[in-house]
């Protein structure tokens, strides 16, 4: 296109000036870099997540008008040393060692581990059925397969992770001594996929690891050669007392309602497997580049546009709450809220959490999106981090990149800076800084 | 959804009959697996091609009524040992290596290479404006990068690719000895991409390379600092004479209207960098797949569904037109024609070269494709093979996943299986399946 300035631009003009900026002067590529090789993993607690929290604010101190850390106390759970397990061997055969790691938030066997007899179940609802006597002191095997046959593979994560979050204190109730889950992924493979569990007040709290989808099926096997056999695992990690961290918040102040904030975000923390790339490395960078386009435009917003990187998504979401609660005690107004936390892919839409009239508005927007890959609006949606700003009433948007290669990666070792294409990764944060330059524009219906 | 039995199948059942199938069950990606690891790359005229062609032979006879190899001559082009390549250092400063290769089809400069003095420039016409007083006795340096700001990233490749294609003979007309392009890819990285040149006949056949973006702007820099810098480089390519091999070719005989073909391909060859994962072995096994998903479901189409793995694709097209020859001669009827050469990647929509009607009625089948990601059909397209077949005035269509990472790996030693998504395979078969029954079911119109 021929040179327009911003503020004499049409919708499709100005969408076509953030993405020329951001695919030919983005950082999100190089911040990603940095925060996923030279920071690393940054579980809630760790060194980790206080270094991401002292990089963000300083990136953020050179592109933002303000830029503040907002307190608040997180749970610090540690994996401690590695996990172990295996089939045991029976008449002199050899012990299967099999892939596994602690779920987020277990307590640990300690040293020794503990061994038992396995029961498999594809649900809580089996395990119900089959009650204490036949779960009393083994441990329960949780091995339903994610549907690959959904299309939108969070549906099949949905459709599974009960087994995951829930499936420890079920198990724990009917007398299980451990609980093993078959991971949350889609292929074959050797990976584990680790991820919060949540322990009931009202139930004993045992062991839990995930085992890869691999060696799921290859126990899954071993129990139907020998039912009795006894299963084996250890691990060592452990709860220690809550420690002090950050949401990292920046804002360019909007020129003319800046009391109307537009919220950004994505979460810092992550897993301690892999470096946190697309869980959520990068919608935390991109989130910060909606700030680094307007810069590079030399473009103000007429609405305060705030970026937060929230802490403690993964096994809390003590910062999401936080925000959330801070806000409402300074009588905060946000228009609205959007969050990147499903992976640095391919555009696909936005889902949200919304009134008709706002998803209407989004798509009367769609002939200047879609050229960039948004077509898909119709999805309920928003995010965990800005699910406790449901309270205002306010549209609540999740940027939904392609979700093919998601659960590849999701919660494993291999969910590091080179599964993210640069590319990729632009386009992301075009379609932030789009929809917040539209929502900006006209506000909200 | 319930079992529904196919032939009473609504048309959006059927497509998720089809979808189900492949994302259970399909072999795309263990095909890949073997052709890219175990037959590796298969350039025209090498051992790996004609392994390849038996390997898919040997496949094809598995699931097809009928699998026969259609003998074509093919090119024989060899990249000899690797490329050697550095900007002279001067006043006793060292060499500076960089990273190249020899283009597809190049004269090599055999041993000792050539060394010059290098005039860059940013397009043939600029060339032409410097003329042959310029040019002579020097090496030309085409150095306009791909436009990153172009979203369909082949848009950005086709308004580039002319420098590798065209730009040897343009610069040997006015007397250049050797000819640097920059890599057609968008990203600053080490690697140089390969491609074919083509040599005019009225031209001295002068030997020419790629060079990676990255040591393009090191190149670029230095020539600013040092104008009358000397270049060397030293390529052991050459061609060797024709080779007999073959288009690989397998159908399922239609149960009502055998004569009227649906042809679906891709190539089989590749470049010798890399495996020729995304290019194009994802389209040849997704093409294979398409037959297994009738296989799998127990379908006979009404129409003949064709497999052609065409060879030479990438360095003369020698199997694309003897396929269109033959058909000519035997008087065949193809009702339409699918390549898929766009990598293996999540799906966006279909391009088509093809009349307003065909076009409307594939908009007419949008609302059965967009859940499963293809909403895109407005380009224009088909491939590079089945262009030979414009003659017969049928729809060409080309299969159009996302093109965001294509030119990350596109004719490098990055075009590996681990580039590739099971899942985003497997969807890419589906949709050509799924776009097949429908065309099987209504005709064309």
């Amino acid at each position: 296109m021929p040179f327009v300035a911003y503020s004499q631009a049409s919708d499709a003009d100005e969408v076509q000036l953030i993405f020329n900026e951001t695919l030919r002067n983005g950082k999100s590529y190089e911040w990603l870099k940095y925060l996923t090789t030279q920071v690393g993993h940054r579980l809630s607690g760790s060194t980790g997540a206080a270094e991401a929290v002292n990089w963000a604010k300083a990136e953020l101190d050179n592109i933002a008008d303000t830029v503040w850390l907002q307190p608040v106390m997180v749970p610090h759970w540690v994996r401690g040393i590695e996990e172990d397990a295996y089939i045991k061997g029976s008449n002199k055969k050899k012990n299967i060692p099999v892939n596994v790691c602690a779920l987020g938030g277990s307590v640990g066997t300690g040293s020794g581990g503990i061994t038992a007899k396995v029961v498999e179940v594809k649900s809580i609802e089996e395990l119900a059925q089959l009650g204490s006597n036949r779960i009393k002191g083994n441990i329960v095997f949780f091995n339903r397969p994610m549907d690959v046959t959904l299309v939108r593979t969070f549906d099949a994560y949905m459709g599974a992770v009960d087994q995951r979050a829930m499936g420890p204190s079920e198990a724990a109730r009917h007398g299980a001594i451990g609980v093993v889950v078959r991971s949350m992924g889609l292929n074959a493979e050797d990976n584990p996929h680790t991820g919060a569990l949540r322990y009931e007040s009202d139930a004993p709290k045992i062991p839990a690891i995930a085992i890869s989808t691999r060696h799921a099926d290859l126990l899954s096997q071993a129990l139907k050669d020998e039912p009795a056999l006894q299963f084996y695992f250890e691990t060592h990690c452990e709860t220690l007392p809550d420690v002090q961290s950050y949401n990292v918040i920046a804002e360019l102040r909007g020129s003319e309602y800046p009391e109307e904030i537009i919220l950004v975000g994505g979460h810092l923390d992550s897993w301690d497997l892999g470096d946190g790339a697309h869980d959520d490395g990068a919608g935390c960078v991109q989130s910060m580049e909606v700030l680094r386009i307007y810069k590079g435009l030399g473009i103000t917003p007429k609405r305060t546009v705030r970026v937060v990187l929230f802490m403690n998504e993964e096994n809390g979401l003590a910062g999401g709450r936080e925000y959330a609660l801070q806000a409402e005690q300074k009588g905060e107004y946000h228009m609205a809220a959007i969050e990147a936390d499903e992976g640095g892919f391919t555009p696909r839409g936005f889902s949200m959490t919304a009134s008709q009239e706002f998803r209407n508005q989004v798509m009367s927007w769609k002939p200047v999106l879609e050229p960039y890959g948004l077509y898909d609006f119709s999805h309920e949606g928003g995010g965990a981090d800005i699910g406790p700003l449901s309270k205002f009433n306010i549209p609540l948007i999740g940027y939904m990149p392609d979700s093919q290669r998601y659960f590849d990666y999701h919660h494993t070792k291999e969910d590091t800076f080179d599964k993210v294409s640069k590319r990729e990764l632009d386009m992301g944060a075009g379609c932030m800084a789009a929809l917040i330059a539209l929502i900006d524009k006209y506000g909200t219906q």
